[in-house]
């Protein structure tokens, strides 16, 4: 670790301390290759499924892992105050109305996790509109929306740090319930923009490279919405790589919970499976938070979103599917969850060559 | 089609006729379109399963699809006399200890299958040894194993037509029984070269780009395995794109009965999922034995060998799955139906703007 690095992590530390996540041991994702080696097929044709197992058997920490049947993606739902720049063509009602859909069961997530046998769980953390009588919501929130990013921080350090806890809190007590796999999701008109702007300042990267299309621009909006990332991301200044000066500053309530849930399944030694660009962000402001966090990370799939690809990139994330998805919600994180849990599967039953009297091949 | 294209497919109806395949409706496609772009998400922001649940409308003809809950996978399990080439480091008898591992749970498929409440199917229509008393096996054995394609026709033409009809039938058995959703797998040591010499047979590609390293070879292994295929394609001369002369000299049983089933499925108006090289090559058959072929077609992965790129490009398919799978017995069609279905579902299931009460998008 460089020593800017080391500085940003002990002024993170003053400002909250997570439990510490334990590192991984390699030795047993070595007993976890040799595991699938043995297994009645050629060496390596499972592909990418094998690394996922190796992966879930790291994060277990014993070979072969137990399937992870019992997995929640949990949608933490926040409101922008940066949609008073017309960053987005969606009005910010779209964020509650949305839940409502979450809850009633019509939306993408809801299909997706009621087919494949996922607890969904809906946080509100930061939602402008007063939603506190509605059913099937978690009701945590922090405040009403952010502010404008791009004319003073979306929220103070005591917002995002209480919105962190929202996050760490739920994935501790679902964890505590049984959960043994955790997807992200979100809900939050403007998103996006506090997103690219997260991305672009901890990557350092210029504001259009992190900028997309977000979910349906014209050309106008997305240049001014370039614009409003790179007035963003400058006033950050020199603290442009501090990530709780950067969460309060241009992020959201939704994704402060999200940082906090990420880091709060990595304590549980539990596997965290990411979605598309918004909890991208959170997962690398987390990196940038705690020691030992990226192990735990598991990319479910990669956004047609540009600073997706930077973000999986800087993670050293190789997502399980390329589905040119750009939905959020979760929904790239629920469709690979049962490709995940299959991947567990195969190790933990197939059967070997010796147990089904397969004969290996030839020595050559 | 050329004159030549003409030529071949009136050659191949008097092999054998098939039932017709009905063209699928472009105004049903349009239909579903216009039905996802009024469900609760972002414009195209679902992806390619947009493009997935679309599919199953056009092939269902009616728009939302049926979701395809009852699906099923059949390996056809066939041997290859051209083993005896030493083109491969298993020896055959490896084709029906694996059907044993199919049959008692323990191999990929078979894991994949129970997982993702998918019916196994397996087919003995050409393996050398004697399995009729294995449970858990359909008889329907043509020949025990092929000739060496490298010195002599693989099959007769009648041994192929008696294969291909075991696939058909099988096909359409599934179906009467309530299968809507079908996913081709095989096993044959030895079918990498088969289904090697067929596709440069049928594309015209030198061996070298065809042949990949199958179920792991050596580089020596590798350059011989090259001038077998290379030899027998040869050998075809003018008839290497002669579909059922490319079967019967240089294809297999379960080949064979692999191109009788993809074309069972289409006729039935059922989508077919396509797996690796070896039931690419039965689908690159299938395509040039019958019209209409093609919108039936699902591909379920890519596989990393080297001619199923080459046969998706020429198939114009865009596979599900990038995992990197080598495996074949229908592991990446299995892994992909689980998508497959939920796509459908998204479709069937998801709530629209209207019915949702959330606002869309402003026009802009």
């Amino acid at each position: 670790m460089s020593k800017r690095e080391q500085s940003v992590r002990s002024s993170v530390n003053t400002v909250h301390v997570f439990p510490p996540i334990s590192p991984t041991d390699p030795q047993v994702a070595l007993a976890a290759r040799a595991h699938i080696d043995r297994l009645t097929k050629p060496l390596g044709s499972l592909g990418r499924l094998e690394h996922l197992a190796t992966h879930l058997c790291s994060i277990a920490g014993t070979v072969p892992a137990p399937i992870p049947d019992r997995a929640a993606v949990v949608i933490f739902a926040g409101d922008h105050g940066v949609t008073a720049e017309a960053v987005t063509p969606w009005p910010s009602e779209v964020t509650a109305q949305m839940i409502a859909n979450f809850s009633s069961g019509g939306a993408a997530i809801s299909v997706l996790t009621r087919r494949f046998n996922i607890k969904l769980v809906v946080v509100d953390v930061g939602v402008a509109g007063d939603i506190s009588t509605m059913p099937g919501v978690v009701h945590r929130k922090v405040k009403a929306g952010t502010a404008n990013l791009l004319h003073e921080p979306a929220m103070t350090l005591d917002e995002a740090r209480a919105a962190t806890q929202v996050g760490f809190d739920i994935a501790t007590e679902l964890v505590a319930d049984g959960v043994q796999l955790l997807g992200t999701g979100e809900m939050g008109i403007g998103n996006t923009t506090a997103s690219a702007a997260i991305i672009a300042s901890l990557l350092g990267v210029p504001a259009a490279r992190a900028v997309g299309r977000g979910t349906g621009i014209t050309d106008e909006m997305y240049a001014h919405k370039v614009s409003v990332v790179g007035a963003a991301v400058a006033a950050l200044g020199s603290q442009a790589t501090d990530p709780w000066h950067v969460l309060s500053h241009v992020g959201g309530l939704e994704i402060a919970a999200l940082v906090g849930f990420i880091i709060g399944g990595a304590s549980c030694n539990v596997p965290v499976v990411i979605d598309g660009v918004i909890t991208l962000s959170a997962a690398l402001l987390a990196d940038r938070m705690v020691e030992n966090l990226r192990p735990y990370l598991i990319a479910g799939h990669r956004s047609t979103e540009p600073s997706a690809t930077l973000a999986l990139d800087d993670l050293d994330l190789d997502p399980v599917h390329e589905l040119e998805m750009r939905l959020g919600e979760g929904s790239g994180a629920a469709t690979a969850i049962p490709i995940i849990q299959a991947a567990a599967a195969l190790m933990a039953e197939m059967a070997t060559f010796d147990s089904a009297g397969v004969t290996d091949k030839t020595e050559i």
